[in-house]
């Protein structure tokens, strides 16, 4: 078809890497500009990629999109790859480097090419870098689109992509390194820890440091969880103790928070991601705006001025999302007011039936906040996505921040309901879509069963291609870590009064651990790996937390009764001391994660090191001159 | 004398700019083993400087140390230190880049060699840089003093300082360009903004940002200034206006920290230290330990473990600190005690003699505080030596902190002495140095005219040195700061009973720009040039002064008569919403702290740019392989 090349059933002529997924009504000359424009020499403005056509397999006699593509790359190419992105591979002398072709057998794990140098998942983050920087030169609309606009400079991809003409270009799973990483994750049945290195080396490195959080959050609050136990079994009235460990909490929390900074910055520095200069962020598909010349790269682009932007983030978003957190607040007040008309009936003439009553309240309100947080989610992400951002980053940062805001809300006023519907979201979350997967899985293999005799159960790669086209796709780990942030919150707000709580979170997160794990290697598409260097704003938000749970719990002290009991003659002196025990908390707070260092000191001295030794060279090279 | 060039009083045959003062018994060996390796070429471990030994000009007849030295360079020896030091300059397209002499041409001010490229005051700092970096190689200790141990790598100038065999070295001012400066900076009747790049020029950077931050804040204050005076004029008795005023002034301090921030970044961008790698710093001439490698360079050095550095910190220091704070605050409770027992006497028999008795435990205060601080001021020095820190940087942030933390506590009791004691100090630290400098100057020109008869006042070089010998040593900005720590302090510390504070700092500050110019003109030694690229550590303190004073003016607020009427009722209905209003103060603080950016966004572009350039040239680089 294309050029010739009809693939068989036994797969490509080299290992396949990505897939893309054109429209299956695609013309046929936009395919193949487009394929050509791959194939080309870089010097020629080309990705100079290998790219070959899927087979029909099996499933001829079914309606099956045609239009899905293969890509893969030369060793020479993944390595030139690897260097253009500036990739931290371990150096001869044990230290983390930025990789270069020059030197490239002074790196440790570099045996000559062809090896596991680079995994898997590198080299398909390296060929979407290429693909996505893959810019047009003269045309100026994509050919069979005459709509479809280009312009010099703009990336190929990402116009197809918005304008739906590629639908979906993912990175293929490895069987057997799946088989053998599930494995070790969650089958043995020996407890240990996670394999993050195998992790990062399969997903990439923002999902290890996803695994790597949720691990080192379950781990850090099982002291928490064994000091609460006592309170819970005894039932100890004492309050001076509830203080105690409330105290105790509030410290632990700032510290943990800080500790993960140093744990992830030696991840990070071990994955190479730590000091890895990013590369210029390409515009996000559906950022639009008059085209003009990007100030930096000085290449032609769409712009948008930063004011509009400005102005609709806080005339129109902010307004919207102090509306719904004033709404949510409403809400709330009124199921305080049905719940106490609902108690108040109980007391009146207790019957089994008013002793029912007494729930309906907390169902209704449970079902009112879960609508509206639906609803308001919807909201937030069609705002965010009309306040144009040009990059990724900023539009996820936003996103964050609005759903956010009024997450800490719920949490307020709706935490006994909170873990119930955790363990109801990640059964939800994995074990629903797997099922359904294994269905389609399991017409698959009986279809290609009638047409040849199937070895074991592996389906032939066609098959494999067009199985993962259809899995679902992986949004990134925005819910996972929205749902850790609201165990945290959940924790750290209401120790005082619920010591019980780091227990449940501990128990629910050991089953996340493995529902997360068995969701990501069954359920969904291999996701494209994230060189992320820590968990971004998401530590800003765990702090953030930590320091509202200093108030809430100086304020749930300040109003228990055993704590009234000390200032009988005054309520002021209570709640002077209440604030003044609250401020000495904040402040040393402050002092606490201003005193230790986010990066720990031996990371700190190799960093060091690298700077010291390129200025060293630069002076040397200037030598000579 | 030194191979046998002896100078005749017309000076040195090269411009002049660092002079080096060794001890006169300094024997002859060692001053012609140290001239020798300044002498030498850079490929034999040299700074290949020029170097020449100061005439004994008209003093002969009194005791003069002749082992004075005036250090210069060729032309292209400071091109050459400019490149090492990673300086800044202007490009042709109008940014700013790290200069390099393989393409000199393409910055803008380069018009040939031997031009005004280079300031001299950059020239000075590159020659200190070079004089600094001059390292031992195989001597084992200096010769002529056996016991005065050396190893290789160790820097030079270094151990002569901490030995007392180098006395001082120090920039020459030059007095042309210091006339005109001072005439354009403060002899000028007409009012105008302080000339800060020409203060820059001369003085560096580290100076220059002093001033634009004495002079930012000035007029950062007039505002405040302004809307305060009907305040005192008119006596308002309006709580409601006070309020008012006050959470005006809370969100005003706040704003003009951020835009600071921001002013200083386009400045720090302009002259070029944004974005300067720093090079690697050498240790404090006291910093000792035992001989080892440092982890960075490869280096042998004297190195101290962190943890007994800390030990001292935490065990010795921050007790001693709280120490002192707990004192100063006895010392407080005492005078408040004598207070009272003077207003108690006063209103038994109210007579003259009671009347001055009102006055004495103020002055007794004062006294006391002015000699605690004064004893204070040594010990935090001493401490902060005995912490012994590697870096000069480090032991600067140490024994800002120590200071900060009792100046705070003085601040909250002493706040109406402050200002009379400014303008004291004022007339201390510059006038009466000056005039004694003013004729120490006379009794030299007088001495010369004898000899010689001189054209105008003018002195030869031979006596300038002398005398800028004989001047005193700027000992940095650290002073200086303290001093506007403390009047900010108390503008936003008791903004909301004392509204006048703003006008009475601006009129301060007003006459602090005359008296610290003069000071830096015509008292003191010129000072190296320090390449700062922000105010340092004192952005932080004024930050937390900032937050300090939201909870004293909530706190004075909450507490005033005219508030307390409002809850009649319920004392505990005034604290609750006095505490509500500083939580949302606070929280908006740091919103708005977060939300302005640090740098402005022209500037960000700029830098982004020059990122983003440095990657495409590594790519290209790459791709020639």
């Amino acid at each position: 078809m294309l050029q010739g090349s009809s693939v068989d059933n036994s797969g490509p002529s080299f290992t396949p890497l990505v897939v893309l997924e054109l429209a299956s009504d695609a013309k046929e000359e936009t395919i193949a500009w487009l394929m050509g424009r791959i194939k080309d020499q870089q010097q020629n403005g080309g990705a100079e990629l290998l790219v070959e056509q899927l087979g029909p397999g099996v499933s001829t006699q079914e309606k099956y999109n045609p239009n899905i593509f293969l890509v893969g790359a030369s060793w020479q190419r993944l390595l030139s790859g690897a260097e253009d992105l500036g990739l931290f591979k371990e150096f001869s002398d044990g230290s983390m480097r930025a990789f270069t072709c020059a030197n490239k057998l002074n790196f440790k794990e570099f045996k000559g090419d062809g090896d596991s140098f680079l995994s898997m998942a590198e080299c398909q983050y390296i060929i979407k870098h290429e693909l996505d920087t893959l810019r047009a030169k003269d045309e100026t609309h994509v050919p069979g689109y005459t709509q479809t606009k280009l312009y010099p400079g703009k990336s190929i991809v990402r116009r197809l992509q918005s304008k739906g003409i590629l639908i979906q270009m993912f990175p293929l799973h490895e069987k057997e390194a799946l088989k053998r990483l599930s494995f070790s994750w969650y089958k043995k049945v020996k407890l240990s820890l996670q394999p993050l290195d195998d992790i990062k080396h399969y997903y990439g490195e923002g999902q290890a440091l996803y695994f790597g959080f949720l691990e080192y959050f379950t781990f850090a609050l099982v002291p928490l969880a064994l000091i609460g136990v006592p309170y819970y079994l005894f039932d100890l009235d004492d309050y001076d103790r509830y203080v105690i460990y409330a105290v105790f909490n509030l410290v632990w929390c700032t510290v943990i928070l800080e500790l993960w900074k140093r744990f992830s910055a030696s991840l990070a520095y071990r994955w190479g991601t730590l000091s890895r200069k990013k590369a210029f962020e390409e515009p996000r598909p559906g950022f639009h705006g008059v085209l003009g010349f990007n100030p930096v790269t000085g290449r032609e682009e769409p712009l948008y001025p930063n004011t509009k932007r400005q102005l609709r983030v806080y005339l129109v978003s902010l307004p919207f999302v102090l509306l719904c957190l004033y709404l949510s607040f409403c809400v709330m007040m009124i199921y305080f007011l049905m719940e106490g008309w609902a108690l108040s009936v109980h007391d009146e003439e207790p019957t089994f039936w008013t002793g029912i009553l007494l729930f309906i309240p907390s169902i209704i309100y449970a079902v009112v906040i879960e609508i509206m947080n639906l609803i308001y989610r919807y909201a937030a992400e069609f705002l965010t996505e009309w306040e144009n951002h040009r990059l990724e980053s900023s539009y996820q940062n936003h996103l964050v921040l609005k759903v956010l805001v009024v997450s800490i809300n719920d949490l307020l006023s709706l935490a006994t309901l909170l873990i119930t519907s955790q363990i109801l979201n990640q059964f939800m979350e994995a074990f629903l879509p797997y099922w359904l997967q294994r269905r389609r899985n399991k017409k698959m293999i009986h279809k290609v069963r009638k047409i040849r005799t199937l070895e074991g159960k592996e389906l032939p790669l066609t098959e494999q291609v067009r199985l993962e086209a259809h899995m679902s796709t992986y949004l990134g780990t925005f819910d996972d870590y929205l749902e850790l942030f609201l165990l945290f919150g959940y924790v750290s707000l209401f120790s005082c009064v619920y010591p019980l709580a780091a227990v449940l979170v501990v128990l629910n997160n050991i089953t996340e651990v493995y529902s997360d794990a068995f969701k990501m290697c069954h359920v969904f598409k291999r996701p494209f790996s994230d060189p992320a260097a820590d968990i971004g704003v998401w530590q800003l938000a765990f702090e953030t937390m930590s320091v509202i749970a200093v108030v809430t719990n100086c304020a749930l002290i300040g109003m228990s009764p055993q704590v009234k009991t000390y200032f009988l003659d005054s309520e002021t002196q209570l709640i002077l001391w209440t604030v003044a025990v609250e401020h000495v908390l904040l402040a040393f707070k402050f002092i606490l994660t201003f005193v230790i260092p986010d990066v720990p000191k031996h990371i700190q001295i190799k960093l060091a090191r690298l700077e010291f030794e390129s200025l060293e060279a630069l002076k040397k090279k200037v030598k000579q001159y």
